[in-house]
C-alpha cells in the first residue's frame, strides 16, 4: 500500500460542516480549496509572489477575484506582498497571502509587525522540503517556524493544519474567522502534498457571527473623528510591556478557547500516535490497520498547532501509556508533546519517528515503528 | 539598587581567557567588543545594514576594517546583506553580518539557505524588544526565533548567549570557530543593553586548531580540478532526505559537544533560577543577596542556547528542587526548560518570571520572586 | 503682475471641446483633472508609488477606483509600479501610472521595456527641479528626458505638455487613445505648478473611434489560439533591426499625423516666443501685454513635444524673424527648435532665456527680454 | 571586406600617448582594457550588478582588485550600486560602476542625483542592441540617453565614447581625470563590440595633476572642523537655481576645454562622414577605400559627445560641403549635428544613414551610401 492509496477519507472534526449546507460536493485541490474558501468567506484583497508547490492558489484566484471587484495583486516580492497585507488589513479589509516555505522566511518581519499592530489577516503556507531551496515536494519541517514564531519579538497566532481537502477549506475559513475576533494574523500551515490532491469538497457558510467592529481602521476620517493609529512602535518600554502583555493575554484566551484536535481510538490505547496535517491521516491508517490486528493504538491529530490541543492530551495523561510522535521533519512537535507531557504532570514515555526532506512514510512503515515500539516498550 | 548597579564582574566561564595571554584589558562596549573580536578572529568581510542598537558594530568595522585591506560593505537592505553573505562564505572567507530583531527576520530565509547550502559565517543579533518595530531598547523576545530557527527547513545552528562584554568578545571568536568547525551558520544572540554597556575586555587569540580545510569553496578551479557546488536546493527527497540527515547528525555532534553553561551555587540549591544573558547576570546578583540573606539558591545560565545545556541541568534532576526561569519575554526558553526536565524523567516544578518590551527586571524583583516562590512552594 | 496673476484663460486648442457636451464645468486641481480623465477615459489599472508633488493623482484614484471595481495598487517601489503597468499592459488593461521627475528616471528601463514590447500606457510625469532630490516645486528640467528617451534604446513615445488644468483633463484622454492608437507608451509632461492650480474644467467623452483590436495580449488561450508572446527581447540582430524599423516607423506616422501645438499671433510677428506647458501661458499673457503695446510679437506654444511640432514652424520659417525660446531649465527645447528651423532651410536668430530649479519667470521678465532683443536685434 | 576586417590601427588621437612611457603593449578585450585601466587610474571601489556584455569589467575587476586591497562588490541591482558609488564618492573614492544599456536605465535616478550632488565617478556603459531586453550584440541607441540625459533634471556630463582598445584604456583614465577636476560623473559610452574586440593596449600614467583638493568629502570630522554635506536637495527655488547656474557654468566651461575629436582627411573634402565610436572606425575605412578611388571624403569622429566637438565643425562649415551622419541607431548624434551647424550659421546638407538593433555596417556599405550621395547631391 503506497502513501497516496492510505489517503482515505475521514471523519468529521471539530468544525465539521454546518448540517443543512445546500452546497453540493466539489472535486478540488487542496490549493484550490484553499483559494474558494477564501473567495467564500469575503477575501477583499490578495497579494502574493509566485512560488511552487502553492501556486494554484495564486492561479485560481488571480482568474477568480477580479470578476468579483476584489483585489488580486502580484506583488514583486514576498516582501512587498506581506507588506500589501500590512497596508490593507490596516484599511480593515480581509486580506490573504500565500507562499511555500523559503517565500514564508521572507514574510516573518512583515508578519511581526502584523502581529505587532494587531491587524487580522490569513497567510498560507504549503510547505516544502528545506532547508534553503530544499525540493518542491511537500514536508513538514516549518513546525517550529509556524508556532514559535518564525519572526522577531515572541508573538503567536493560531496557527491551523488541515489534514484533508475539506479542512483546507474549512479552516481557511476558520483563519478568516479567528483573524478578525483576535485581531490578529493567523496562518493556514498545509503541505505541499495536500496542496496538490484532489478530494470532494463540501462549503459550508462563513460564519461572521461575533465579530467585533473594525472600528480602528486608517481609512481616512473625514474631519468627523480622531484619526486611528496603525503601528508596531512603542518606544518606551513600560507602555511596550503593557502592549505585549495585551497581546499574552490574547494568546491565553487563544489556549483557552480555541484548541482543536482530532481523537481517534485513543480511549484504550497503549500506544498513541502524535501526528499532524498530511502524516496524521497517513497514521490514521496505520492505526486501522493496527487495531485490525488486535493492536491497542490510538490516534491524536492536533488540528491547531497554536494553540497545542493539551485539552486532548489531558485525558490520556499519567495512564502509562506510551507516545509516537511522527513527522515529517526531524522532530520538532515533539517538543511541544514533552512539554505538554511535562505540563500535565506526566513522564509517559515518547518516541519520534521522522522522513525528511520531502519522503512521505506510508501506514505499513509506521505500523512497523509502532510494532517495534511494543516490543521494545514493555518497561519504561 | 538598580540593574545597571547590579551587573558585577562574572567568573571565568567554560571558554575562559587563555592564560598568558599578553593584551591587557581594554575598555569598550559590548558592540565594540563584537566588532573588535571579529577582527582578531579574522573576518574577511561583513555586509550589513543599519539599525539601532547594533550600529556601533558596523560603526567600528567601517573605520577599522577598510584599512585591513577587509571587505566592508553597508548593503542596501538586510537581504542584500545575508545573500552577500551567502556569497562570500561560498567562497571560502571568513564573514559576519550582524543586525536587530527586525533586521534578523528579514534574514530568515538567508540563514535557511546558508543552512541548507553547509557555509560557515557568524550573524550577530542584537535584540530589541518586539514584536514588529517595538523598541529600540533591548529584549530577550527572540530567544525563540533564535534556537527554532525562524527560518524554514527545520535548521539548526549554533546559538551562543554572552552576559558581559568579556563573553561579547569570547563567544564571537568561538561562533567563528564553530562555524568553520561545523560548516554552518552560528548566531551570537545578545541583548541590546549589553551591546551598549561598558566593560574591560581582555582578547584572546583565535583557536583556529583542527579546523577542517575548506577544499568546497567556489572559487573558480582554473581547470586543475572538479567544479565545487555551493547551494542549497536538492530536488529529488530521497537525496534531501540524506542531505537532512547529515545536518541532523552535525547537530546531535552539536549536542554532544558544545554544550555551555555557567553553574554558580547549584549544588545545594534549593531553588534554581534559569537565566541567559543580561538576565543571567541579573540573577547572579539577585542570587549572591538571596544567599546572604540564608536562601538556598543557585543561577544555570545557559550560554549555548542551542544546544541547550542538558548536561548542566543533568546533575540538578530529580532532586525534587525548583525551577525559576527569568527571561526578558513572555516565556520561551521556559519550554526548553520543562522539555530537557521532562528528558532527564523528572517532573521538578518550573515557573516562569518574565518582564516585556525592553524593561529590565532589577534583582531586588527577581529575590522578591524567589522569596514568593519558596512561600508558595513547601511542597509540590 | 504676479506669474499666478498671468494664469489666464486660453484660447481653445487642436483637440478642443466636442461641442454639445452636457458635462458642466467643474473646479479641479490639474492633478486631480488627470485622475478624473483617466477614469472617465477608462483606466483599469493604476500602479504607482508617491512623490510630491504628483500625490494628489494616487490620491484621487485611491479614493474613486475601487468603488469602480478598478485596480489601485500602491507599488513598493517606482520599479515595482512600471512593471506592473508593463504586466496589466501586456493582459489588454488600459492602464496608467504617474510620478515626480526622480521617480521617473527609475521608471526608465520599465518604460524602455514597454516600448520595445511596443504595449500602451500612459505616463504621467508631474516635473518638480532637479536634478537629483531638488526641490519639490514645479520645473521643465525634464523636456530631455521625456522627448529624447531617458531609457535606452532610442525608442520614441508621444509626449504631451498642457498648459492648463482643463489641457490636462484633455491631454490625458489623448495620451490614452494615442496609446492604444499606436500601441505605444506615451507621456503625458506637466509641471508642479500646473499640478496643484485650480482652473474649471469641461470633461469630454472619451474617444475610443478607429481603435485596433486587442488581439495581441496574453489573457490565456484555454486552448483555443496560438499563444501570443509579449516580450522585448529579439536576440538576433536582422530580426531586431526589422523590429526597430516598425518602431522608426510608427514614430515617422506620429511625426506626420499627431503634431498639436498653439499658435498666438504669429503672422506678422517680427519676433516669436516658443514656450511649452506652463511657460507657455506666461509667455502669451507677455506677448498680449507687448501687443498692447505695440510690439509685434507673437507665440507658438508647443503641446505635443513628441512629435515636435514642425508644422507650426513651417509659415513663419525663411521671413527674418527672431525666435526666443522660454523654459524653466537651462536651455533644453532650444535644440529641437534650432535643429527644426536648420531642417527648415531657416538660419533665423534664436535666443534662449531660462529660470531654474523651480523658479517661475513672470510675463514682465519675459517682456523685458523681448524688448532686449528688439533692442539688439536690429541686424542679424 | 567584412565590418571586423575593416577594423584597422587607427591614427594616435588629441590625448594620445604619452612618449616615453615604459609599458610594453599588451593584448587585451576592450572591456579589459577599460577595466585595466580603472585600476592603474587608482580605482578604490567598484560596484555593478552583472549583464551581457559588460561582464568581462565586473570579471577582471574581482580578480584583480581583492588583492591591491580595493573594494570590488556585486550589488543586489544596478540601483543598489548606483547608490554604492554615490555614497563611496561621498567618501572621497575614486569610484566607477559598468553595466549595459538596460542596466544603465536603471541607474538614471543614482546618476542625477550624483550629478546634483556634484561628485565624481565615472559610469561605464557597453551598449546592447535596444530598446527593453533587446539583444547583447553592440549597438549606439543609447546617445541620446547619454548625452541629454537620461535622468531628470537636465545636468550634463562628459561623454567619451572610444573607437579602439587604445582609446578604451586611454578614456577610461581621462574619464577619472575629467570627474575629479568637474566635480561630476563621466560617461564612458562604448559599444558592445569595441568591448569584446582584442587588440594591442599601451597604458599611460594616470595623469592627476592639477585636479582639486578634496576638501568637500564626508568622513567625519572628529571634532576638528564643521561637518561637510553632500546632498541633492535644495528645496528653495532662487537657491537651487544658483546651485544650477554653477551646474551650467561647470558644462559651459566642459564645451570650451573639453571637445574631443578625430579628424581624417576632411581639408579638402566635399562630404564629411560623422560617425562615432565603432562606426567611426568602419567609417575610416570606407573613407581610405573611397580616396583610393578618387572620391574627396572625409571623417569627422567625435570622442567627446558631450561636450559635442562644435570646434571639429567650425573650420569645415560654410564651405558648401555635405555631412553623412552615420551611426548604430535610428538616428540620434545627426540633430545635434544640424544643430551645431546651425550655431555655425550653415545650412550645408546633412544626411543620415543608419543600422539597426545590433546589426554593424560594413566600409562597402558605407561607401555604397556615399556614391549615391555624391550622385543625388550635385546640387542642393
Amino acid at each position: 500500500m503506497t502513501a497516496a492509496a492510505a489517503v482515505g477519507a475521514l471523519e468529521a472534526t471539530k468544525d465539521a460542516a454546518a448540517p443543512g449546507s445546500d452546497d453540493g460536493p466539489v472535486l478540488l485541490k487542496g490549493c484550490e480549496a484553499i483559494a474558494e474558501a477564501a473567495i467564500r468567506a469575503g477575501v477583499d484583497a490578495y497579494f502574493a509572489y509566485p512560488i511552487t508547490p502553492q501556486t494554484d492558489i495564486p492561479e485560481y484566484l488571480a482568474e477568480h477575484m477580479p470578476p468579483l471587484g476584489k483585489t488580486f495583486t502580484q506583488a514583486n516580492s514576498e516582501i512587498s506582498a506581506i507588506n500589501m497585507v500590512y497596508g490593507a488589513a490596516g484599511a480593515g479589509l480581509r486580506v490573504m497571502t500565500s507562499s511555500s516555505s523559503p517565500g514564508i522566511s521572507l514574510k516573518q518581519e512583515g508578519i511581526s509587525y502584523i502581529a505587532g499592530a494587531e491587524l487580522p489577516c490569513v497567510i498560507v503556507n504549503v510547505m516544502r522540503g528545506g532547508p534553503g531551496l530544499g525540493t518542491v515536494y511537500g514536508s513538514q519541517e516549518d513546525y517550529w517556524q509556524s508556532v514559535k514564531g518564525g519572526g522577531h519579538g515572541g508573538y503567536r497566532m493560531p496557527v491551523m493544519a488541515p489534514a484533508t481537502v475539506q479542512e483546507c477549506a474549512d479552516l481557511t475559513m476558520l483563519c478568516f474567522r479567528l483573524a478578525d475576533l483576535y485581531r490578529t494574523p493567523t496562518l493556514l500551515c498545509a503541505d505541499g502534498t495536500l496542496g496538490q490532491m484532489w478530494e470532494n469538497v463540501r462549503f459550508k457558510p462563513m460564519d461572521n457571527s461575533g465579530l467585533p467592529p473594525k472600528d480602528w481602521t486608517t481609512t481616512g476620517t473625514r474631519g468627523k473623528r480622531k484619526p486611528n493609529l496603525v503601528n508596531s512602535i512603542i518606544i518606551e518600554p513600560p507602555e511596550l510591556e503593557a502592549h505585549n502583555r495585551v497581546l499574552l493575554a490574547k494568546a491565553a484566551k487563544m489556549e483557552r478557547e480555541e484548541q482543536r484536535w482530532e481523537s481517534f481510538r485513543t480511549e484504550d490505547a497503549e500506544l498513541v500516535i502524535v501526528a499532524f496535517g498530511l502524516t496524521g491521516r497517513i497514521a490514521r491508517t496505520a492505526v486501522e490497520a493496527l487495531r485490525a490486528a488486535g493492536r491497542k493504538v490510538g490516534l491524536l491529530r492536533p488540528i491547531s498547532l497554536f494553540p497545542f490541543p493539551t485539552d486532548g492530551f489531558r485525558p490520556l495523561a499519567k495512564k502509562l501509556r506510551r507516545y509516537l510522535v511522527v513527522e515529517m521533519n526531524g522532530g520538532q512537535m515533539v517538543e511541544d508533546v514533552k512539554r505538554t507531557l511535562f505540563d500535565l504532570g506526566c513522564l509517559d514515555p515518547v518516541t519520534f519517528y521522522g522522513r525528511l526532506g520531502g519522503v512521505i512514510p506510508t501506514p505499513e512503515e509506521i505500523a512497523e515503528v509502532v510494532v517495534r515500539e511494543f516490543a521494545q516498550g514493555g518497561a519504561r
